[in-house]
C-alpha cells in the first residue's frame, strides 16, 4: 500500500537572518503518514526557481589538452579556501545559458559575458539538488565551450569589489590529482568538481 | 597587500528548530576588512567533523558490465523524489569506510556492512564540501567494490522502519542517459551523481 509523497505546509521559523532561512516542513509519506523535516534555504532565489549555475569550462586550444577553469575562493561557511567551479547565483530575469556565461566572464575573464566569439554553451544539465536532506538549493551544471587560438593571451578576470577569487587552468587529465594535491595542501574541494574528476577517473578504469 | 582570510566568530541565530541551526559569521578578508556571513548547517555533526559519506559502489561481475547502485528517495526539502548515491550521516564513533560500509548494506542489500566477502574500499574522497557558499555540510565520497559470483541473487534491503529507498542497478556506460530520462520524467536528480556521470561522459568524449 504505497501512495505518492508530498508536501503538506513549508512554515518558516523565525530568526534574525537574512540571507538564509529555516523551514518546517511538513509532508505525507509513502504509508500516508503525516511527518516533519528540517530544511535551510536562501532567501534570494529568483523566479526562474533556480538558486545558482556552476559552470564546467572546456578550453578547446589547437596545441594544449582540453582543460578546465578551476577557482580558489575562500568560504566562510567551510571556514576554508576551496577548490570550485566557476558559479554564481542566478539574478532575476536570467536563464542558466546567460548567468554562466556572465560569471565565467567575471570569474575567469574567458569569453565576452555573451555567446559568440568562440564561446558556446554546449550542455545544460536538468535542475540538481545539492544536500536534498537538508536544503532545497539548487543548480543547473551548464558546459561551456571556449575555443582559443595558439597564441591568446590569459584573459583577466573581472570581479567586484570585495571578490577575491584566484583562478587556475587544468588539463582535465590533470583534475584528478591536482584536486588530491590541494587537498593535501590543506584547501578543501568542492563536492561536484570532485565527483566530476572521479567520474572522469572511473572511466578511464572501467569504461 | 593580501592576507590570509580568517574567522574571527561564529554565533547561532536563535530559532526553534532541532535538526538545523543558522550561523552568523565575522571573518576577515583578504584586505584585513571584517565582514559578515551566514551559514546553515546540521546540529548533528559527530566529532569526527563529518557530517555524511556519499557512496559510489562498482558492482563487478564477471559476465555483466561495470555498474553502480542509485536509489531514489522522496526529499521534503526538494520537495520531489530525487536520484542519488546510497548515503548516510556518520553515527558517533564511525569513520567514512565503516559508514558507507553500514550504509551500502542497508540502502541497498550489498556486502554485510563490515569488509569481506568480496566487499572492499576502493578509495575514500578527501573531505568535501556541498555547498559553500551557504552551508559547511561536508562528506566523503567514498568508492565501495562488490565482487560478485555469476549467479548471485539481487540482495534484499535492510531499510529501517519510516525508510522508504528504491535502488536500482545501473551500468555506469549508461548512467548520464539513465539520470536524463528520471530528469524528463520529473524526478529530481543529485548534483553528485550527476557530475559524477558528466565527468565520466567528458571523458569519453575528451580523454
Amino acid at each position: 500500500m504505497s501512495q505518492k509523497p508530498e508536501i503538506l505546509s513549508v512554515e518558516e521559523y523565525k530568526t534574525d537572518a537574512k540571507w538564509l532561512k529555516l523551514e518546517n516542513i511538513k509532508w505525507k509519506d509513502q504509508t500516508g503518514k503525516e511527518r516533519g523535516w528540517e530544511a535551510a534555504n536562501r532567501s534570494t532565489r529568483s523566479k526562474a526557481g533556480v538558486d545558482s549555475v556552476h559552470i564546467l569550462a572546456i578550453l578547446d586550444h589547437p596545441s594544449k589538452p582540453p582543460s578546465t577553469i578551476i577557482i580558489e575562493q575562500f568560504r566562510p561557511p567551510a571556514g576554508a579556501t576551496v577548490i570550485e567551479l566557476p558559479a554564481g547565483l542566478v539574478d532575476e530575469g536570467e536563464d542558466a545559458e546567460s548567468t554562466a556565461l556572465r560569471e565565467l566572464h567575471e570569474e575567469t575573464g574567458y569569453g565576452t559575458g555573451k555567446s559568440g566569439d568562440g564561446v558556446s554553451v554546449e550542455d545544460v544539465s536538468s535542475v540538481l539538488v545539492k544536500d536534498p536532506g537538508m536544503t532545497g538549493a539548487n543548480f543547473n551544471l551548464v558546459t561551456v565551450k571556449v575555443k582559443l587560438n595558439e597564441n591568446d593571451p590569459e584573459p583577466e578576470q573581472h570581479l567586484e569589489e570585495g571578490e577575491h577569487i584566484v583562478k587556475r587552468v587544468v588539463p582535465l587529465k590533470d583534475l584528478y590529482d591536482v584536486l588530491q594535491t590541494y587537498a593535501k595542501d590543506g584547501f578543501v574541494v568542492d563536492g561536484l568538481l570532485g565527483s566530476i574528476a572521479l567520474g572522469w577517473k572511473l572511466a578511464g578504469k572501467y569504461a
